[in-house]
């Protein structure tokens, strides 16, 4: 791993790994001086892949597009769309051809604007273009495996959720109360679907004022979190990012008191608008402010929560005090005259571009250990810190349990702290097909805890949509049914099909010995949970063009169906694999399909997944009644093989709240006989 | 076919074929009566599939969505819209299952808001929900073939282009003047890229008036057409719906004095703004108003133009007088407040709301042969009688020439005037098979001459998107490179693999002997040039899920790569195929494949089909120095065929600019032993 300093960058906290200065100039790319920054550039081979980026658009090898690090609040994320939530700037390149050199990954830890154009101006370059004080990291070898790990053990190991925030988990913007949520519960268990958690969107907050319950839609919330909790179901709350102005609201009176807001040029405390109304931005890149703010979860966790997930941290900005002034004064200077159509559209133009507006970010500041920073040079921190802010208090609130975090926006680093779901995505297939293309992009950044709203954001979603999805969701340890409001419902037990969105997620919980087990060996390994299949079949030339298979975990290889009204889907299998088809827990069957390409047929009430030569998994054996993952007994366990003779596996089981990561009693090495396996 | 009539319909036009009206119920549908409407219900079995709809959304089986025929201006086709830019209201459900009952064609003939809600609400449902004014066509069969020609016999013959109109065409928005088209002709014959027309968007006109040609940007415009006809390139000047408000302006003067526009309930002209500014828009619904607005086409036809776009014709309205001073008033009274996020949120919707606004659409009148129809009524006409006005027109003016339209809004009828364009797509992977998918859809409405904007016309192409894109635009009739202003440039000769684009186009010069006889096949026989893959193979149940495969006349099966980074794609072979791959017109290789499934490579630089069992195609043998379609031989082809023994094909050859269409003497029968094709 070399590292490259230029001019004189902030301290991220990306990376936890002390690395010394290289001496030598960066040698993989060509580097030059570009207005305002630096541009690393090199050459790409026909054939060579680019693996990473993170939370962005398009496919698992990133070629083809360029990809802006620049946290941004969008929500439709259509292929035209160079940001989404985050800001992930590791990739890999990998040189299929030889001659052009070796492959390397590369990390640009800048938590400004970052660009990779990785071949869209030019099929054959990969240009990087960072701002002038950044820190980049470059590592060659020709492992992908390896190349990842280096990069993982740089930036330290990934967030550790508790257990039961693998299972079954429902939300909606809209539930509005104690009724809504109770109902949302009631009708799980009265169809026998599994559940873990109900989200809390902003409506249980008074007038959206963070870390406030409305005290009328749950009069009594403690004990509402306590009687769910006796359900098996944890509560998990919303909390954005800004901090309402209103008098006497003890966080907004604290803040501005104690300076731990982001002030403008001028010191006074910028003020933007998001759902409460106007509202300051607590300043977490303030060692002091981050304290503070994250002292506040302490209320909630004291009344039983235990689940949270930060939102809003890009920040998002409806429009700011400022802005919204000169939009307004614009437009009634166009109303006295005659308004023509440039004058249209550029009212057009203004409204829409409240939202984000470039020139707000550039007109607040952060006070990082005393050194005024304006905000745009670190924008892609703000999320994580956030975040951070969250999480280190609750190693002083709860020093050994376990608690669900995860974030919108987010910058490597943060994947220390907690995960990430994938945003508001839409109910469509070709965001079904993105969220699975995702997965390893996030998980090569650092990111395993993540999952996509399952069913779609915005939009409604069909049956059959959601069908899809879930068979595909089964497998993210984030697995959350998640909708906006006005949208059509969209829990399992809306469509007629129920009785297959149980057995779905009977599934998923029958698997969970094996999801949660290979998670915890990602995370405690450095590993990738979520793989492209090239991965693990580097010497397969096709391997490299698979873009919508996955190898998750050790043993399994998924390859989900995403397109609308299909009777099932094309698969390439690199070796012998055995194919596991499953209509429920209880009905499987086997098969083996030779090396090659195949075509299966799916249909909506069965999920499948192929074991990979000489593997093997375990699958639960679940009561009639299992309700959450503490019904998933690790006693009771078939083993699904695919073996020659024998296979080993190395189970995990813990407790699944404490931290007390495996010690050596929570791994068991299992070694059965093909007799002793499940399979063909 | 049977008829039945419901209420009291407007006469749409979209019918030629006398049908006596039916004295039975509705029987292949439940009926009932919902507020303002109709709604025609049936079930559908869980492998029925249905087809058609033309321009819309989503896959070649339109099953799992709702359609709204209303015509609209939406740029953004994302799989959660509902209208695009026609009306398009056939359908047939195919039973897969025979239990469930015959399979059935069904047009409903009316041109105001039209649902089709095809197993989205419930998977098993079909609800078509219409005005309470309307005629209902019902054909049952069990050959889908049979299906979709009885539909196509009771709306008339599709409109047949002119022969140059099938070579390759380029566009842009952005094009202002006589040196940049020149630029663009040069271009393409410095890098030897055949070219057959140059579009004319807006900027030719004087301010955006109709008939106009700014004289600063085309000096001697008569001089210029003539000039670029004798490079062999065709300018094909764009006409827009509104009328520019403009005194002096004798489009407007006259439709004022003549009453030929749309009015408002109290009389007076509606005012809506598009590109001119403030427009008023003809009624073309009223006979006298289409006559006069089709003469003024004569002006740019006595220059030597001969083809023509309509666009805006939904019609597109940015905003309506009205509308736009109710909400600046709305934004003043807001200003005077202290605005709060509600209102912030409310300006934004109104604002984003002033395009094409429903409620514009309910605020002005057609005078349809002295009766005052309100607009929403008969909004799917629109588009359709503008280019009805066109095609009437230049039936005077030049009675035996085919001159080329097509126009962006339609409804079924229009086909038999003009084509149309997919409009304002984006280049995107996803938009490109969102055009494969609709080909077949449109040419079940009728819609034979059409294609996509090549390469997308919203936001940057990529030089791997264009060569895909590219290599299936090949088979579009319509094969037209068309982008924004804004965007990149797109033109063949942008890019580093200027080669490869010039051999693709190449090859559709080649192709033209069969591409040409095949639409005119098509055209004069009531058939399909693009076909669902289970039109040809009924009997074979995977053909019915076949979405990104077509049939392309008689004689082969195209499977365009459609996902970037991809080094081919999967194909399914409903027989013994011949696969046909092409790096240009001079380099073929061929290759039998067995019916069943297969994995292909397909380079970025390759062009591939399908050639079916006992069939053959014409291909040209072209000089190195091709043009225009002119400069393809009829007299120099060679055969390509896959046959036991030996095959027969049905060759149409015409002066391509008359309408004397087919007789004897255009058509020959050619059978050729196997040793007398190339192929394997």
């Amino acid at each position: 791993m070399k590292k490259y300093v230029f001019g004189n960058p902030v301290k991220t906290g990306a990376v936890v790994k002390e690395v010394l200065e290289s001496e030598d100039e960066i040698s993989v790319f060509h580097l030059s001086e570009v207005q305002d920054g630096l541009e690393f550039s090199c050459r790409m081979g026909e054939r060579d892949v680019v693996y990473g980026l993170g939370e962005q658009v398009r496919g698992i090898n990133k070629r083809g597009f360029s990809y802006i690090s620049y946290a941004s609040d969008d929500p439709i994320h259509t292929e035209n769309k160079h940001s989404l939530y985050g800001g992930h700037n590791f990739l890999i390149l990998y040189r299929a051809d030889a001659p052009d050199g070796k492959s390397f990954g590369v990390f640009v830890d800048d938590p400004g604007k970052v660009v990779f154009d990785v071949g869209e101006t030019r099929r054959d370059l990969l240009l990087i273009r960072t701002g002038k004080d950044c820190v980049v990291y470059v590592t060659e070898g020709d492992s992908l495996k390896d190349l990842a790990k280096q990069f993982r053990e740089l930036v330290g190991q990934s967030y550790i959720a508790p257990k039961w925030a693998f299972g079954y988990q429902q939300s909606r913007w809209g539930y509005l109360n104690e009724s809504d949520v109770r109902e949302v519960v009631e009708n799980h268990r009265k169809h026998g679907i599994p559940l873990e958690a109900v989200y809390l969107d902003i409506d249980y907050m008074k007038d959206y004022k963070d870390f406030t319950v409305d005290e009328e839609r749950f009069p009594d919330f403690q004990g509402f979190v306590e009687k769910m909790r006796r359900e098996g179901v944890h509560l998990v709350p919303i909390i954005d990012a800004g901090v309402k102005i209103e008098k006497g609201y003890p966080v907004y009176e604290e803040g501005v008191r104690e300076n731990y807001f982001c002030r403008e040029e001028n010191g006074e405390n910028f003020v933007g608008a998001v759902w409460p109304g106007k509202v300051h931005f607590p300043d977490f890149l303030n060692a002091k402010a981050r304290t503070w703010f994250g002292g506040k979860y302490r209320r909630l966790i004291e009344q039983g929560i235990d689940g949270f997930w930060n939102d809003m941290n890009e920040p998002a900005i409806f429009y700011s005090e400022k802005n919204l002034k000169k939009v307004l004064d614009e437009i009634s200077s166009i109303k006295d005259d005659n308004l023509d159509l440039n004058d249209f559209f550029h009212m057009q133009e203004i409204v829409e571009g409240l939202c984000n507006h470039p020139e707000d970010y550039k007109s607040f500041y952060h006070d990082m250990d005393g050194v005024k920073v304006r905000h745009d040079k670190v924008h892609n921190l703000y999320g994580f810190y956030m975040t951070k802010a969250a999480a280190e208090a609750f190693d002083q609130i709860a020093p050994n349990q376990r608690i669900l975090l995860f974030s919108r926006s987010s910058y490597i680093g943060m994947h220390r702290y907690g995960g990430i779901w994938t945003g508001d995505n839409e109910s469509w297939w070709s965001h079904l097909l993105l969220s699975i293309q995702q997965m390893p992009s996030l998980n090569l950044c650092g990111i395993l805890y993540t999952g996509s709203d399952l069913g779609g954001f915005g939009s409604d979603a069909t049956e059959d949509l959601l069908l899809r999805w879930m068979a595909f969701a089964i497998f993210t340890p984030l697995m959350r049914n998640h909708a906006a409001a006005g949208t059509r419902r969209q829990e399992a037990y809306q469509f007629e099909a129920v009785e297959s969105f149980r057995s779905l997620i009977r599934i998923r919980y029958a698997l969970l010995p094996y999801l949660y087990s290979e998670y915890m060996k990602a995370a405690l390994s450095d590993e990738l949970y979520f793989r492209p299949v090239s991965f693990d079949y580097p010497k397969d030339r096709h391997a490299f063009f698979v873009e919508d298979q996955l190898m998750v975990g050790e043993s399994i290889m998924i390859a989900p169906v995403y397109t609308q009204n299909a009777a099932g889907r094309y698969v390439y299998l690199p070796e012998e694999m055995l194919l596991v088809r499953m209509r429920s827990d209880k009905e499987r069957t086997y098969q083996v399909l030779s090396k090659g390409h195949h075509y299966i047929d799916v249909s909506l009430k069965e999920a499948v997944f192929f074991v990979k030569k000489d593997h093997m998994l375990p699958f639960a054996v679940l009561e009639e009644d299992v309700r959450t993952t503490q019904d998933v007994s690790p006693e009771r366990i078939v083993w699904i093989g695919f073996a020659d003779k024998e296979a080993e596996y190395v189970l995990y089981e813990d407790d699944g709240v404490s931290k007390r990561y495996a010690p050596k009693e929570d791994w068991k090495t299992i070694r059965l006989k093909k007799e002793e396996m499940e399979g063909f």
